[in-house]
């Protein structure tokens, strides 16, 4: 089958062959990506929507001395598979294998990571930069989605690349896609220079006129006057309002036309933008017809694109079914996603409430002042971001939300690790980004029905929240019909207990519970107690343990620096209670790609490694306990 | 003096007054604002500029049912005059007096509170939308000055408005400055819009052909063709892109024609921009000729606009002076700062090295991303970013940054209280959103020389790092000639002790030093540590004095929760060492303006409040330390 593509050991073989053969090689790399995700699960929709124009790049420029900057860089399967890295295809997004994102430190090809939308016009304009400064020649080619021009950053570097470099290439993939369909203004205005209603409009009104009056005058005044308004209107004008010359719009499939255009683009000394229009999932018919869940997803059949029937149901889908019955009891609850409807389950929502669904495009920032704003007008805004996405609005949950006390709900999915997207989507840092924000309470539920009664608290709050919950299914436990608030700070106490006591977060309880059964037969009565706020951590509850134990274990799916356990610490603190605590999370180290549980294990996330790391206490706690309980 | 000025108790008394009358309260605004600034320090030029916008405003619309958006806010002082705030005018932004800022507490005239950038028009949206689905009538008016369209979040809510709402109003206030002179595209896109150089080439070339062709037919051709033209690329081309109708551009200090304006922008059923052409620091000659200074400052002379001589350098200009030798040094190192040159002092190092100068606008994530691009070209990025603003790019620090551990330098100007802006630019929550992520280093000087040093060592270190420093000056310690690099992690005693252990970071050292004096007069031997590291925290110096000492005290410029307090704590938990620590720190709230030395008193970030929180573990140590010393 994949003649040409397994001769394919770097990019030179690439330049080697005829446009004959790249037109082969691209069926080839199709049908291997087909197969090759359909066992790994992966981002396919976009890779199959790219294939041309990766090869296309990589017949024209050099990696590595040239870069290639990739947005988001989940389409960078078929820059894989030209770059040496065919025979590990098959590992991709596996433990151990390669990563399904660019990474540096992977192949010296992928000079720029990314994972998180909208950074790689900002990257690509400081490597132009510091080429310039450096005097090389090398060219730097940013590719970037309809989509990420949603995103503000995007912005900003088009703000600055005039200004800063006459050499930069910027390839606009566009498939009008961007996970979800695009939202917006800016989705419209590509839409719109493809079908170019301005630019014939003008020219059938000046026809028309023509027709009309007649002359050779005329004639040729229309002409000057209708070139002069093209080139002012024309297409790009977006582009060329920002400084960068504008190609396009061109076929993105056209493997000889893109080749044509990269050559001349490459000559050029001015930034430029080339507008290549594609297909997400060409060549696969069941990802052209399910754009979105073919975006990304696990692994299906090669031939049909049929997944498993769903199971259990994620903890994305327990949240958008609760806010679906909190909005139909409450006409101020209002949901806000930024491009995630499908990765949120916000689109189980959006039918039943569709005035009260907003998406907001890959917009972080602007999702949460908008929140703001809502929360200002008596509205309770759910806004469904990842974790790790989360990050970017930092700021503006500080300074436009906590700041001014209003009542905004972050339910942060994909809190904790996220397992095969790896580093750049694991969810690991939002407690200790968050808790030290005023006014804020963080909530972690301990399974799914603990979720329904958070939001329905988080609804009742006068201020602002944040829940986080783990990517996929929970315990699965059912969820009442009618959800109870929690009182704000209060830990439930799951198993009493007289030795230890156990503080299990979120998704970490069932080896609290394992870790206090192992306990338990080695004769330690162990608490069992799941906290349910990160912040504010029940003081009550750390105090009386905390004046019972010997000592305090906590786990946390979570970095430990400023995480969880640490708020213990300084509860206890605060306290001024001296038990010894031992904090299980993860380490100050960024989390490879792999299986949660397996990555649990090796990071020590276990009751056996809690136990372990235990060990000296429990032996000075040995003599106490034998005297106590005999 | 101020006749009319002293009878407006409430915006209802603006819309009693003729033309003529309000332009004379014009002037009287302006030279109460010349006056009063004078005195308290403040945001004079910006406000200066709004004077005759303000007041057609609150002519027009009728707040609080109608809502103003003021983007940063820091030209909301007009806004505060004719809001019932006249009286308190002398005390704003002095301790207990008025904001400096829109403040949603201060009064119900205030609907929304900024200090950072690029809020306004997302959070208005969110108004608007609320009015729109509760089916109120009221107005929403987002006034922005032409420097937030060089950050992201305007673009991502210009993107949704069109979509979301028809009845919006934004005012650009377009004084072709943000704090120092605009960058980039968007700085010259407005300037073209004033001087409107396309729309008159193309009328001159119309013009030109019909001299040379004549005829009545070709006239009407050509103005038709146009119209035509003019439609699709007049001024407002890029708001229209984005489907707002654009006003303009007019003169912004045209009370009559202003409201004009507003009155029919009110009527308006879709959303609209109004660009409106003002004079920063109009009124007061000092501030026209020196824009930069009259920004924002302190205390001057309302006649001359002088200020008192420079004393001694503040800890920005130790900055920008040891930048600029280690640029000297070093062709690798390159500054950058978001659209702050005069306020992080970098205008002082441009001169010497301006191709090494970047100034990107208010575009934090940008400059992070774009310092990452060029670090994996192998430079040595500075990006100079106040600690409250630095918390927009904190996913462009996990994602870009430290994930790729690339060598870019974040200096925090303006770590720790800021006084008299309050609670928008305290950086009080760095160490906690910085120390959880993986590979970057954290450090603090306590002197302006160690400022220098720690910039070297971060120069010379292979991977990320972070220094954060106070606003205004510090101790007056003399730079030496050639900085030393210090060793990663390493604490350095101050002095030595036996029985209790201080760890005064940064800014706090000094209360460190009087607390150990206050000590020593009790009978205890203190050992006082300027810790240098929020990051990693020097182990050995930990383990060394967590054995040796009864009590470990920890100061800090910061929160507490998740602070270099708790970092401390931490390395002792992991040493597995019990010694119990007090920690000294601001507490989980947003702390208001006002003078730093008052609110250290208050919130007990003294050596008396630390000797005092010490107090149950000083009194038992007492026994022992009389018998260790006897």
């Amino acid at each position: 089958m994949s003649n040409i593509l397994e001769t394919i050991n770097s990019p030179a073989d690439v330049k080697k062959l005829s446009i004959a053969e790249l037109t082969e090689l691209a069926e080839e790399i199709r049908a291997r990506l087909i197969v090759g995700v359909a066992k790994t699960g992966g981002h396919i929709g976009p890779n199959l929507g790219v294939v041309e124009l990766t090869l296309a790049m990589h017949y024209v420029f050099d990696t590595p001395t040239d870069s290639f900057v990739f947005d988001v860089s989940h389409q960078a399967y078929v820059h894989k598979l030209l770059t040496g890295r065919e025979k590990l295809f098959h590992t991709i997004r596996q433990p151990g294998g390669l990563n399904g994102f660019m990474l540096r430190t992977e192949s010296e090809h992928d000079s720029y990571g990314a994972g998180h939308a909208g950074t790689a016009l900002s990257a690509a304009l400081g490597m132009a930069v510091g080429r310039d400064m450096a005097g090389g020649k090398e060219h730097i080619v940013a590719l970037a989605g309809d989509a990420a021009f949603t995103n503000g950053i995007s912005f900003e570097a088009l703000n600055n690349i005039a200004a800063q470099t006459k050499r930069l290439i910027v390839v606009l993939n566009d498939n009008a896609w961007s996970i979800d369909k695009n939202v917006g203004a800016i989705a419209e205005y590509f839409h719109k220079i493809v079908t170019n209603p301005t630019v014939s409009s003008l020219h059938d009104k000046a026809a028309d006129l023509l027709e009309r009056f007649g002359g050779k005058t005329a004639r040729h005044v229309v002409r000057k006057a209708e070139e002069a308004a093209k080139g002012l209107i024309g297409p790009g004008m977006l582009f060329e309002e920002f400084g960068l010359s504008y190609f396009g719009p061109l076929d993105g499939h056209n493997l000889p036309l893109l080749i044509e255009t990269f050559k001349y683009l490459k000559q050029q000394n001015r930034p430029v933008v080339l507008h290549a229009i594609t297909q997400k999932g060409r060549g696969f018919q069941p990802a052209i017809e399910k754009q979105k869940k073919f975006h990304g997803l696990g692994p299906y059949d090669a031939q049909t694109g049929e997944t498993k029937a769903a199971g259990q149901k994620t903890y994305s889908e327990i949240f958008a079914e609760s806010l679906t019955k909190l909005a139909a009891a409450n006409d101020k609850v209002v949901a806000i996603t930024a491009a995630m409807p499908n990765g949120t389950a916000l689109d189980l929502f959006r039918p039943h409430h569709p005035k009260r669904y907003f998406d907001v495009g890959i917009a972080e920032e602007h999702a949460v002042i908008f929140a703001a704003g809502m929360a200002t007008k008596g509205y309770k805004p759910f806004c469904a971001i990842y974790s790790t996405f989360l990050q970017r609005a930092f700021d503006q949950i500080v300074h436009d939300v906590c700041l001014q006390n209003l009542p905004v709900v972050f339910c942060m999915d994909r809190g904790g690790l996220s397992g095969d997207d790896g580093p750049t989507h694991h969810g690991l840092f939002d407690i200790s980004y968050l808790r030290s924000v005023p006014n804020l309470i963080h909530m972690v539920p301990k399974d799914e029905d603990e979720l329904s009664d958070m939001m329905y608290t988080a609804m009742l709050h006068d201020g602002p929240s944040a829940i986080r919950y783990p990517r996929g299914t929970g315990p699965g436990t059912p969820v009442k019909e009618s959800p109870t608030a929690i009182e704000i700070g209060k830990a439930e106490v799951i198993r009493d207990g007289a030795d230890i006591a156990i503080f299990g977060l979120g998704a970490m309880l069932p080896e609290a519970e394992r870790l206090a059964e192992m306990l338990k037969r080695e004769g330690f009565s162990a608490a069992v107690i799941n906290p349910r706020f990160a912040k504010p951590v029940d003081r009550e509850c750390v105090a009386e343990f905390g004046r019972r134990c010997g000592l305090v274990i906590t786990l946390e799916d979570h970095v430990l620096a400023g995480g969880f356990g640490s708020a213990v610490m300084e509860t206890l603190n605060e306290l001024e209670l001296q038990v010894p605590v031992v904090r299980v999370g993860w380490p100050d180290a960024f989390i490879e790609h792999g299986k949660v549980e397996s990555l649990r294990e090796k990071y020590g996330l276990t009751a056996e490694a809690a136990l372990e790391r235990s060990r000296p206490y429990l032996n000075k706690m040995m003599d106490q306990v034998l005297a106590k309980h005999s």
